[in-house]
């Protein structure tokens, strides 16, 4: 026998869930952390910290959690989890991408839904709601995104010239446009490669692009030493040179990598607003460099953090991309001060929201945000005693402890079970996919 | 209504497991992968590959998953997993070692021996049967390793000066090794803090009681650039100089982190074969520096890993060590060839067995091996395509791939769940003593 429980239809009361004794790291404040609860009204946070007697919907004993804003991945390429661990021992970038692209030039629409699929039920797992993604075909990750109801800024990839920027913006925006119809918590900017793939009219017809639409511009900047040398050489000027005297900089733009970059140029992103998104794992696994991220915030400048894409981290794990960061920091500054946890939650949260704009909406906890909110579990192993609630995110946790994961109060995962994704056919049809890209 | 199964007691016949379908990495030759099945009869790796028709006890279906030797962590400090997440945003280890010796002084037997079962619980969920250890009042820790069902190379600590060091061997480390009893999966080694702390006829005492007993010499070595420059100081001499004119080299030792090594010592290092147990994440969060691992395979020196004592990780997953150990090393020598994936995993199978001196026994999938095997599931969105086993192993997989876990053929771990730990009193009964020694 099996009850059946009625919730009332009331159109008009809001859905209300309530959180309660959690750990609450806000992000709203330098170190700040609380005990106490969170209140979600319709997708809305109503209140932090205490909260009125409430009538909830549900209430989740949040004793042993530890609650953040979710986590953003500031740029990743989501489709790429299908070349996984594939041909990942190339010497370097170059060589590497020399053995994707013609992976990619076999990949069909039905291939990257798939894929933008499972790396979507990836990042929830991690913790993520929203990413900042740089692919091709994109209106099959947005289709995957809305299916598994979490945000996404997509990019309408860009590169070569300005004939090929005209023929994506007439031809290929639309269709991301229109399969992301009204939807808010997807947006459409341009993503365009990088200097070494894209000419300058190239990048200036996306920022007009950008411009013309109101949203903003993502790009890989200054990845590897031979991609600043060979624009020193072309153009005479380093790619964060070359960009701002195109005039790149006058739109928004979160810039993904910023590896070998030096004062002058820092300066330069630092007036012009511009983000670094930093991904650790990739600019190791690729022998990339260390970015310099404590000169970063010591200039003011916005930082964000991003896996990059799963073939060449290889996983889309923004927990353990926390953890790298703020490992690879200390010992390339020879001090802890170069990135203390708050510093890293800062890059995977707040900072992530404001590369992309979003921080009127999302990136801390607190009353009038959307509620994108993760809950950490406390009860493992791995994080007793907990003591510092922020050591214990950055340093000890991982995606096991990931258990609760909120986007705009609707929960995508729960006791670390995806809710909106089925997991083993998310598997299946990737596995089946890869294996004909392979027969191609 | 319930079905009750009987075996047979069979006194005679061996007991018997069946891993079926295995993506099998023996760790017996460079970068060999197989398909197949493993036999364990009693403990021991009967055959490997195929198998003859067998009515086994029990048959593992591993289609979707790989099995490799567990892994061993060389060098850890277990019972620090109570001080996680404490007071651990210091400048280096000199002053975090200043926060964390106050509190030590306070620990007791039961703090010691709570701390050590949560330590080995979490060592099990990373994939891990053996550790090295050094840490005081060891009998705790043996009588927690008995427990769990599974190894250790305990340490008898050593500082101080020789008379200290007779006291130990006369007083402290009878008591261990009556803890020990006629368990062979548990040895006592000696275990010498550092030069820093310890005199040189303290080094000298502790490895004439090493010679006595035919077991081995676990140190740190060279950790810090202020470690060498004060030896310098001191003796004239670097830590591998100075140990090396002490005699101590004449018995097997095995060192942890070695960050700060000259050509001159690594030839001195390998001519005494003296082994390095590189511990990338303490090394980077305490600021230390980046061992030249790439170099010492070079030189020819064995290579284990750990991961040092969870107050400077801050947890003790293998997993994500191998992960971090691969990345470091690559974004250190810019070269993805400073450190394959089977290179990361030779130090944290059959490296680390030679280390301790157990590759008899253990740290290859072979015949006539005890059956210390872990099974890393790929059923999860993270190892989805698996492609290069070896790649999804050290860059794709965590905590939560990892399945099961063997030790001697007895099950540790199952589907993720501990099953000779009861976790949630571990977890509890840990909160309660921290809670304790916090008011002491």
């Amino acid at each position: 026998m099996r009850l059946f429980l009625f919730r009332p239809l009331c159109y008009n009361s809001p859905m209300i869930t309530l959180i309660e004794n959690a750990t609450i790291i806000p992000m709203t404040e330098r170190n700040l952390s609380l005990r106490g609860s969170i209140l979600i009204k319709d997708g809305i946070i109503d209140t932090v910290g205490e909260h009125a007697a409430v009538k909830a919907d549900e209430i989740i004993d949040a004793s042993d959690m530890i609650a953040l804003p979710s986590f953003i991945d500031a740029h990743t390429h989501l489709a790429m989890v299908l070349m996984r661990n594939y041909k990942d021992t190339s010497e370097n970038l170059q060589d590497w991408l020399s053995e994707i692209f013609p992976i990619e030039d076999k990949l069909d629409d039905r291939d990257i839904y798939e894929a933008s699929r499972l790396g979507a039920a990836e990042l929830i797992q991690s913790g993520c709601t929203v990413f900042a993604d740089m692919y091709f075909n994109a209106w099959n990750t947005v289709k995957a995104v809305k299916e598994a109801g979490m945000r996404a800024v997509i990019g309408q990839t860009f590169m070569n010239d300005a004939a090929d920027a005209e023929f994506r913006i007439r031809e290929l925006a639309p269709r991301i446009l229109e399969e992301i119809g009204s939807d808010d918590m997807i947006r459409l900017d341009a993503a365009v490669h990088a200097i070494y793939t894209s000419t300058p009219d190239c990048y200036q017809r996306a920022a007009e692009w950008v411009q013309e639409r109101g949203v903003r511009l993502h790009t890989h900047l200054s990845e590897t030493r031979k991609e600043v040398d060979d624009c020193l050489s072309a153009y005479g000027k380093t790619p964060v040179e070359l960009l701002n005297d195109l005039g790149v900089f006058q739109v928004p733009v979160y810039a993904a990598h910023g590896v070998h970059i030096n004062g002058n140029e820092m300066d330069i992103l630092r007036d012009n607003n511009v983000s670094i998104v930093h991904n650790p794992s990739s600019n190791m696994k690729l022998a990339s460099g260390i970015a310099p991220v404590k000169l970063y915030r010591e200039k003011g400048i916005n930082l964000a953090l991003g896996t990059d894409g799963a073939s060449s981290n290889n996983n889309l794990s923004m927990v353990k991309e926390m953890n790298i960061a703020a490992l690879l920091q200390t010992v390339a500054c020879m001090t802890p001060a170069a990135a203390r946890p708050y510093d890293i939650l800062e890059m995977a949260t707040a900072g992530g929201a404001r590369a992309l704009g979003l921080d009127d909406r999302i990136g801390t906890i607190e009353a009038g945000k959307e509620a994108d909110i993760v809950l950490i579990s406390t009860k493992d192993v791995n994080m007793t005693p907990m003591n510092d609630p922020f050591s214990a995110v950055i340093f000890s946790s991982d995606r096991k402890n990931i258990d609760t994961v909120f986007c705009r109060g609707k929960k995508l995962l729960e006791h670390g079970e995806l809710k909106t994704i089925d997991k083993t056919e998310a598997i299946r049809k990737t596995k089946e996919r890869w294996e004909d890209i392979l027969r191609r």
